[in-house]
């Protein structure tokens, strides 16, 4: 022992640690080179990694040694609400049981065909009659005149709209854009390949180049919830609607959505993100035979489980919207979840005021065609902004183990975060806990 | 009457016909210059179209005047073999009933993560178990001390590994090279998004660009069946290999493959196309995560219902063959395969050579350490050429309502065609009949 004390000195022990704060932020400084995008594990390393190093520190400015830390739950658990994992919905179709399950014979659905008469050669009939449904039962969007094209969730019918928006001919890329602060995987995913087909181009309000252009409406707004329409204007742009968050349970269902093109996702309105199944409505033939094209090239159709999986999700929802009201048939999917959002936004904001060191986007309620009565608006990410002169507000957060994604990523400050309303009961309390404990 | 015949005259009629042929010339035309894949509605009309033409020709070198058409199937029914989709395998999968069966609750697999420990953050743990396990079962892949990456079908993975080989900061894109005939999907798959990392170079044989190239290969490969190896041979190269066809069934197994980075799909093995799900075994750690990275940025992961439904597949394939012999158990499912396989190929041979119109290349039997006895190769496809001076294949056959697909977009001459031996057992046993009653 006497031996062991004397080699491992306590000087020797403090080098042996700075080795390897310096090796952990190398690794972090690495990783997030090599990392742009999201939902990496290694993206999550980086952040726990870094996250130690903002704790430890302190000359840094939005160091937690300034703050108080809740401790009630022993501070110790990192939340990570960076993505939008909408685990919030299992309670829902937990409560459903089998009315929502599905079962697939080993020996259907082996052909890559679904339906060689429609342009959309994979999409499953089933899926598209319960996609019109829905949209027929929550009044958001106009079914008919439409093509609907179905993709491995509304990722891949971006970039499918991309490409059957681009012009194979033109000598430069077309432009992208989209009004900052823009959904943060979108610089990600446009330029991955370095497309000679369109290029992005950043923030809508201050584009200026001459020539065709594709302007990308996200509406409710990921990140910060706001009702959007396009910002450019010219007559050779291109318009393209993201609607991922076009539900009752967001937002107040003014009108049935009615544009050219418009993308949904079930990952958002039913919360199952493990599917990947998103599907678009798109008003003009050649341009749904071009999507079509570019998910046969990329990934050779769809999943067919998840489409007939889909379809009975958005059944059990449509018919549960249908007959709102009567208990005996279990709660109606839109009120439950709105129900949720409410308290979740309720409890949020109370933090927030309780706290003192952020602020929240207000939002106007509105008349929900669907609900029948005056609504708010309670999106499904909360766009934070830390007050006080706290700069750099994902590091700060990160400092309670708050994980979230910072504003740079969205085309705007770093004083500003995304955080995801939709994971499980326990986190989000955990959530509003912390940040209510937190006075600077 | 009198009226209608003095103002439609025959002449009239006839030019009205030669409008009518002008108009669906064009609109085929138009229709494969819009369409250079291999699935769409779109390419089928136009080849149904140009099917029509070709039939109606007297000038056509290819017209099925000169020949004898067989009639005891009424000679109508279109038989498309011009894609390789795999309902051959339903009849095995109808028989072994409930096995295979899967059921998914309406509140499971809901968020976009499977395990976060893996660098392949979206694959399901049982699936990557079954894979392991069916690999070991059959001795056709090495699974030790590789990283699984599952991709949206095949087609993913091998973009997946483009992205994830290419270098991001080169002044050009790397080459992209395969020994013709090759996969006729490379070429618009590789090319279709102009990108800037990596471009679409041809046939390996003739490649002689300095620097760094991918090379594809393919074995068996797909059209020729043939087993393959790389052909450039240069210190700059790296190599993906394409193993969906390296199943008993199709070729001897004669030793595990043992490459840096091995793909595979459900389609071609278990015959499940439906779902997209395709598999790649990787030696290196960070090609595994730019990979992985590939697919989050494309699709943000993979169907979780398609890869729980392609585990129990997989599970029962290898139940199967680990319990091989046992009738009470119910047939193995690549005996039950290869023997089919077997009869297809045999009926196929005897049809050619009744016809003595065409000629099909030939292949050395092997010893398959699966099987443990010699076996034949039996590829999924028939690469068949056409004798006695036809010189456009493809075009012959579809005046004998065959669709294949043509040498041409294997990078070959037009002298042969692909032909589907997947399809099911009606569709199969018409193919034989009609090109049997060939004779030129």
């Amino acid at each position: 022992m006497a031996l062991i004390t004397s080699v491992l000195s306590i000087r020797n022990l403090f080098v042996l640690s700075l080795a390897l704060n310096v090796s952990l932020i190398l690794r972090t400084m690495y990783e997030r080179e090599q990392s742009h995008h999201w939902l990496t594990l290694e993206t999550q390393k980086g952040q726990a990694v870094q996250k130690t190093r903002l704790a430890l520190s302190p000359t840094s400015s939005s160091s937690a040694a300034t703050t108080q830390v809740d401790t009630q739950d022993g501070g110790e658990k990192i939340l990570n609400l960076a993505r939008g994992d909408p685990t919030m919905f299992e309670k829902y179709w937990q409560q459903m049981g089998d009315k929502a399950t599905v079962v697939i014979p080993g020996w259907q659905h082996i052909s890559y065909f679904s339906d060689v008469t429609n342009i959309c050669w994979f999409l499953e009939p089933k899926f598209a009659k319960e996609v019109v449904r829905v949209h027929k039962a929550v009044g958001n969007a106009v079914t008919e005149g439409r093509h609907i094209v179905v993709g491995t969730g509304s990722s891949q019918l971006y970039l499918a709209a991309l490409f059957a928006l681009s012009a194979q001919d033109l000598p430069e890329p077309v432009s992208v854009v989209s009004e900052a602060p823009y959904y943060s995987s979108y610089p990600s995913m446009t330029d991955c390949l370095k497309s000679g087909l369109y290029k992005w181009m950043g923030d809508a309000r201050s584009f200026n180049k001459e020539g065709a252009y594709i302007e990308l409406v996200t509406s409710p707004n990921n990140p910060d919830g706001h009702i959007r329409r396009s910002v450019v204007n010219r007559i050779e742009g291109i318009l393209v609607h993201d609607l991922a968050y076009y539900w009752p349970q967001y937002t107040p269902i003014s009108s049935p959505a009615d544009h050219d093109l418009m993308l949904f996702t079930v990952s958002k309105s039913t919360g199952h993100a493990g599917m990947r199944i998103g599907w678009a409505l798109v008003k003009d033939r050649e341009i749904a035979r071009r999507m079509t094209e570019f998910i046969e090239l990329n990934t050779i159709g769809v999943s067919k489980d998840s489409q007939l999986r889909a379809a009975k999700i958005l059944e059990v929802i449509s018919d549960s919207s249908e007959r709102a009201g009567s208990s005996a048939e279990g709660e109606s999917f839109f009120e439950f979840s709105y129900n949720l959002m409410s308290e979740r936004w309720k409890l949020l904001r109370e933090a927030v005021e309780h706290s003192r060191s952020f602020s929240l986007p207000e939002f106007r309620p509105g008349f929900c065609t669907f609900l029948n009565r005056v609504s708010e608006s309670q999106p499904a990410f909360a766009w934070m902004k830390c007050e006080r002169d706290i700069e750099d507000c994902e590091g700060f957060l990160q400092g309670h183990k708050i994980f979230t994604r910072g504003g740079k990523h969205f085309g705007v400050g770093t004083e500003y975060v995304r955080i995801s309303m939709l994971d499980r009961d326990d986190n989000f309390h955990l959530l509003v806990k912390r940040l209510s404990a937190i006075h600077i």
